[in-house]
């Protein structure tokens, strides 16, 4: 089997953690809230549905060019690695929901963007 | 926005719950345990990942079709409509994650099926 | 960049082709049909949408237990790799659109499958 | 069945396309170039695979977005519905590969953007 790869699109919802490892790698780690809207036959209208929040996830290049570009609030829609853990700390129990990005943009159906290249990056 | 989708490909962890609602409309869930496997090149090999646990709901014909098929170690394909809620009750806190599947097949780089259609359901 | 994931649901549209490579892989290629349907406001129900057709190529373990398992007019899942390509041959030019399986099943939301496992195969 | 959902990235490799119709709906479209890169066990490295292009369409907010947003040879990442459609016109057949984009945005794993966000939009 594969990794499990996950589109979600919704709203910055926390300030951007900015964390740099010992070994000097960037990484930065934010919620995101996604809440779809359905057609509701019996209303005739578009309604809210559910908010899912997950944890995105962005390492290295992505991550220094995201803690330049995002804010919370920004609507953006996000491409990468669904990653669930169960954890157990302390005689707590919880469940961590991550989205390791893979790619990421400002969802251009809610405004628009200017775009700078970064210089190539070593993937 | 719209529903966050999910292909998730895995085994069938626990044995099928099968309810039928008040309203006579079948429901089934089970755990799907997903474990990636990447080409380690360090070690030049195929290493496994970590597993991650989802909880799986069909409903309707499919919740049917599920229950006469499927068995606990079975290899499945799954495709839906993920939902991740927090939830409190009684003082405790939790994370339940969902995947609402739309279809759902055994998958065949594991083995072979012999299929049967059922009548055309109304969708 | 990745590779570009798709996930399809649809009927097998054409008698499956398997093929043997000179160094004894096994491949099966076919055509999948996918319709969808969605609601629609106006008329007040469910109407067909446009179909699109993609070719489906199996390879190796896959291949074998498809040929074994999938019938023309099978309604199916498939997860794997698009590659869309633009070719010329003898003056005439086209657009082959395949998806590389990697996971695919009978979709059960059409019917009951009774599976059975191969022994464990290589990836 | 529903809508077959793709993510792609890639680079822009056209200029975009505006049309604005009889009853005033935006409209914009674009060429887009996905190239996979994956790791080759046998060089030891990372090598570019096949290129598939598929056509881009944007409708409403999203194509004044996208109009006033993107350029040529900028990379972004698409959501959308995918549909393939076999044509024939005087006596010529061909193949037209489109994704109707749902959000896209610049890749950020490739560059920073700044964005403003446009006033509320009906969806």
């Amino acid at each position: 089997m594969n990794e499990t790869m996950i589109t979600i699109a919704g709203n910055v919802a926390t300030e951007l953690r900015f964390v740099r490892s010992d070994r000097g790698t960037s990484l930065v780690s934010f919620r995101l809230a996604s809440t779809p809207r359905r057609y509701d036959r019996n209303q005739g209208g578009w309604v809210d549905g559910h908010t899912t929040y997950v944890t995105i996830v962005c390492w290295r290049t992505l991550a220094e060019n995201v803690a330049g570009s995002l804010h919370k609030g920004d609507p953006v829609v996000v491409f990468g690695r669904l990653r669930v853990e169960n954890w157990e700390r302390e005689g707590k129990t919880g469940t961590t929901v991550e989205v390791e990005a893979q790619a990421l943009g400002h969802d251009l159906s809610r405004g628009t963007s200017a775009f700078r290249r970064t210089r190539r990056e070593q993937r």
